[in-house]
């Protein structure tokens, strides 16, 4: 495992002992999470927009839409940060300073790329169906041409990325272990609840597996 | 119910009847997420870190450490922007283009101001604690002046902020409803499992309740 962080600027200044920088553990966040957050300089100002992001080899690609900053900010040759955090337990500890949570995170620098060839795209676009549907993409009304101009992907090579994460009991001091509050860890996982069907599904049609 | 965006820069561009800046509505998204995405320029490049927030009144309020980047991108007077996201459910659709997510999100902007009055500090610690475990700040062992002073907590004011959601079932073309799959929404949320504790913890104490 390669744990040299890829340039000084991905490296993990604070609580490095929490780092990792190997591509196993960066590919299993990033897959691991549904959510990204995608930072931008936009005249000047930092802004983070919500989107989903799926992985491919050491590349990670994001949806966008050709109406959004996103695109803009692109288009100037913007540096972006792409982060996925997923929080994985609340760790309460017998002091406030000594709370925390577990959790895993991976921040990816770089310029991104606007995936523009319309097979590369749709080859994209069925990678993000189907890593959370398996089987989704072949029953879906194919793509038009149209659409397919529609929908905006950027894609990052992971050249440069950390990870960090935290696992584990609360640390207290030796000192405050006899202090009379419970302390532990409160695990947390994201769950699916029962699928509620739009109102012209025809029969005999099944929601898919979900994917948690 | 105050409509307008605060300013052209945290106006909604991308589909923007999806948008709302009344108070209400974004209070109640930061106070439902538990992890914010905090972007900075550091270097001139973006940086987005994940960390813990909470809100009280018209502030946001979030969790740092001395010892970070954010704090020396805070020194230099740099602008950030603080996002919150829930994401609510799958939206499948029976064309991958109108796949979607329900969600909630909050854009925040601004110049954080660093709570370094030690009071206002230790009322903002206790407003952090208290959010999620009620009555739990006066069972902790209370914290010491160097705890105080090793904690960064930086605020916003929620004057340059917007909010982003989507509700419902997906939105697909009417020539669409007959395809043969299945459509409609998977919901997601986050539960809590069994608390485990840690190896100390004396007899009599029992876990919190957990804050979802």
């Amino acid at each position: 495992m390669d744990q040299q962080p890829p340039s000084n600027f991905a490296r993990v200044r604070r609580k490095p002992q929490r780092a990792a920088y190997d591509r196993t553990t960066i590919h299993a966040i990033l897959d691991a999470g549904m959510v990204c957050h995608v930072g931008h300089i936009i005249d000047g100002r930092p802004v983070v927009i919500p989107t989903f992001h799926w992985r491919h080899g050491d590349r990670v690609y994001w949806h966008g839409s050709a109406a959004s900053r996103m695109l803009e900010a692109n288009a100037a040759g913007g540096e972006v940060c792409l982060t996925v955090t997923l929080l994985d337990a609340w760790v309460l500890a017998r002091t406030s300073f000594n709370h925390s949570a577990n959790y895993r995170s991976v921040l990816c620098f770089g310029r991104p790329s606007v995936v523009d060839h319309p097979d590369e795209k749709l080859a994209a676009m069925k990678g993000f169906v189907e890593r959370l549907f398996p089987g989704r993409w072949d029953r879906l009304r194919p793509p038009t041409v149209q659409e397919i101009k529609a929908t905006l992907i950027l894609s990052l090579p992971l050249t440069e990325a950390s990870a960090k994460l935290r696992t584990g009991p609360p640390i207290d001091d030796e000192a405050d272990r006899a202090w009379p509050v419970w302390a532990g860890v409160l695990p947390l996982h994201l769950v699916a609840d029962k699928p509620v069907a739009d109102a012209y599904v025809v029969p005999g049609q099944e929601p898919p597996a979900t994917p948690l």
